[in-house]
């Protein structure tokens, strides 16, 4: 298993992290304005990502929902973009921990370790702390105001 | 192979981001400003976190310094610290691209992919954006000014 890995706390209740991962809505405040599509398990959520303003293949990615669990646990299963995204899982689980949500957040299954795969890491990062500002103070910075982290962007 | 992998984009010339990585002063620079030390292949730096200004036994880290490849390539291996990094290695191959010297980060060879793990993809993530401004501006955020990111720091 090649997976990437992050941990981040948020300072709000678990129903309110979920929220933000589980709805169309939520996840355009946090990781592209252009999410569409229907959160429900077997829909499918569909992200766009622009270069430069212009839509791209790889730009776009289908995101199977497989799993809605809520309060605790989102998965999806990535059925377009990148071909070394398809087939892969993306989940969020969730625990209370005091005063914090500490979220869980994996992109799984990768088939090599290239060096995409270290760019999405460092990416999906910065995409988690937009997540943790869209819920503390209800702005994230969702593409195109994403923090751009190097010439892949 | 259990390994954290980032990529990250710095708008500078290779050597000075080699400068940043490979010297105690850089170093102090974006990760900790308790880097002490020496950085010459078969030496040791030490690395200190405090926890609310107290040092802990976690929070001390030995890195021996396995490579050191002028403007392109810096390898340590941790021989002192947390039990799941003892015996880890972490390196940092840098390359010109255009206007960019792209990193590649690497803290591999984790024996388990932990919730510890995890906590750290996300850190190093935020340090290498600090690396990234110290370098481009001459101003990092290392610990104690780190961003915090969980109830773990």
């Amino acid at each position: 298993m090649i997976d990437i890995i992050h941990r981040v706390g948020i300072k709000a209740p678990a129903a309110k992290v979920y929220n933000a991962v589980a709805t169309v809505d939520g996840v355009a405040g946090w990781w592209t304005k252009e999410t569409t599509g229907e959160s429900k398990v077997g829909g499918v959520i569909t992200v766009r990502f622009r270069d430069h303003g212009a839509e791209t293949e790889k730009g776009r990615m289908d995101l199977d929902v497989v799993k809605l669990n809520p309060g605790k646990e989102v998965h999806w299963r990535v059925s377009a973009g990148p071909p070394e995204w398809i087939g892969t899982d993306v989940t969020f689980t969730l625990a209370q921990e005091g005063e914090y949500t500490v979220l869980l957040f994996g992109h799984r299954n990768w088939r090599e370790a290239v060096e995409f795969m270290a760019h999405c890491s460092m990416k999906w990062a910065t995409f988690l702390l937009s997540l943790r500002e869209y819920v503390e103070t209800g702005k994230g910075k969702p593409s195109p105001q994403d923090l751009k982290i190097d010439n892949w962007n």
